[in-house]
């Protein structure tokens, strides 16, 4: 596998801050519609689901974190319903302070996508079965996470830790409990079957193992100039795909 | 052909209001997003490039309206660009009621796509050439036009008429000069080549005759359910595509 082009935490996150910034315009709900779309679409790529057999799994179970991890997780859901799925999304610390939250709730209410919350933090695995569930989407934890993990989330992880056996796991950006930079040296951490890296991947990716993960690329949304000022080149998506294995 | 299910000019207004609604609680952000995806994702079915030919047309120019239909045209030439083609842009009565329309430009800045504004009123036809211009996107006037229409915009339809023949036009929703109901009813109006309904098709959309026009259905998001409470069915889309021809 050739070398794959990654930014440090400190460069990923001065991009975040120039696309947002006054000059360049992206709004979150921009930037969000399009990552939580790239990662459906990812999905759709690693687990397809066969029209014709109804019989067949289609739960995706999508755990979402109380940031925009998790709001990009609220938005691959809708779009997973979208493709004919069915998501089910445990939301067990829901962010009040933004009301576009409150909407990305509403929407999936629209879908009738059943949203968990921290009510549900006894009976939350009853809707995580191996035998009806595809996958899982960790939109836990992104590029801001610092250890110790809190709870709910160390429990919800050890939990998925158990699960990994038997039910791949999709990590939205960064696997919950890796650092940006350093990888895997949390105390509790995933380990992804597919790993959709936004934007640009960081360099905890290369610690993923690429006999045992795929890597993706999605996050469709910087201009050739942009990412040679942070040393890098485009990725070289196909067609209208919003998403790129690499 | 089959019948296409269509709906009033009424209803489609009611669909759009509870998309935004506090209920279902879509932000114009995002439909936005998603509808000018889609218009981009159409050009890309009826307008493919071919990358291994360099000297092939790759100019979309894109007539960008005061309102929403015009929004769209604004994200639609963003993606055109992403998806290898060069967008330009005449945008000739900009909203600056809105932050997010200055936005919608700067993000075109960021992506080096050209603009032309009102200022360019003399020589906006310098930029579209029939012989590098694979086609024209008239995102002008959608769902709310009522005649008459005014200037700038009726020069520049009465321009674009007489480009009907050499450089195919690619309408958003209703194409310009057309009663969402009634049709081609306006002293000036479009003959697309293609037609991009949102959401659901409008009755004008009868007035196309099929075997000279295109017909897709893009903007993916609403439920089942929805689409029966308005009376129509959900349109059968592929895979992840955004867009469905009809």
């Amino acid at each position: 596998m050739s070398s794959i082009k990654v930014v440090s935490s400190k460069l990923a996150a001065e991009i975040d801050q120039e696309l947002m910034g006054p000059q360049i315009g992206f709004t979150l709900q921009q930037l969000m519609e399009l990552a939580g779309f790239s990662v459906a679409q990812t999905i759709t790529h690693e687990f397809p689901i066969n029209k014709a057999n109804p019989n067949m799994k289609k739960n995706v179970f999508i755990i979402a974190g109380p940031g925009n991890n998790g709001g990009d997780g609220l938005v691959c859901a809708r779009h997973l319903k979208l493709f004919g799925y069915n998501p089910i999304v445990y939301y067990p610390r829901r962010t009040e302070k933004q009301p576009f939250y409150k909407q990305l709730i509403s929407q999936l209410d629209f879908f009738k996508v059943p949203i968990l919350s921290q009510d549900d933090s006894d009976n939350w695995l009853d809707y995580l079965k191996p035998e009806n569930t595809l996958c899982i989407v960790d939109a836990i934890f992104g590029f801001s996470f610092k250890p110790p993990m809190r709870e709910p989330f160390k429990s919800i992880v050890d939990h998925l830790i158990a699960l990994e056996d038997k039910v791949p796991i999709v990590a939205v950006d960064i696997p919950t409990g890796w650092d940006v930079d350093q990888g895997p040296i949390s105390e509790t951490f995933i380990t992804p079957k597919v790993l959709v890296s936004l934007t640009v991947p960081k360099p905890c990716s290369a610690f993923i193992n690429p006999k045992l993960t795929s890597h993706y690329v999605g996050g469709r949304f910087i201009s050739r100039e942009f990412a040679n000022k942070f040393g890098f080149e485009p990725f070289d998506y196909e067609g209208t795909d919003q998403v790129l294995k690499l």
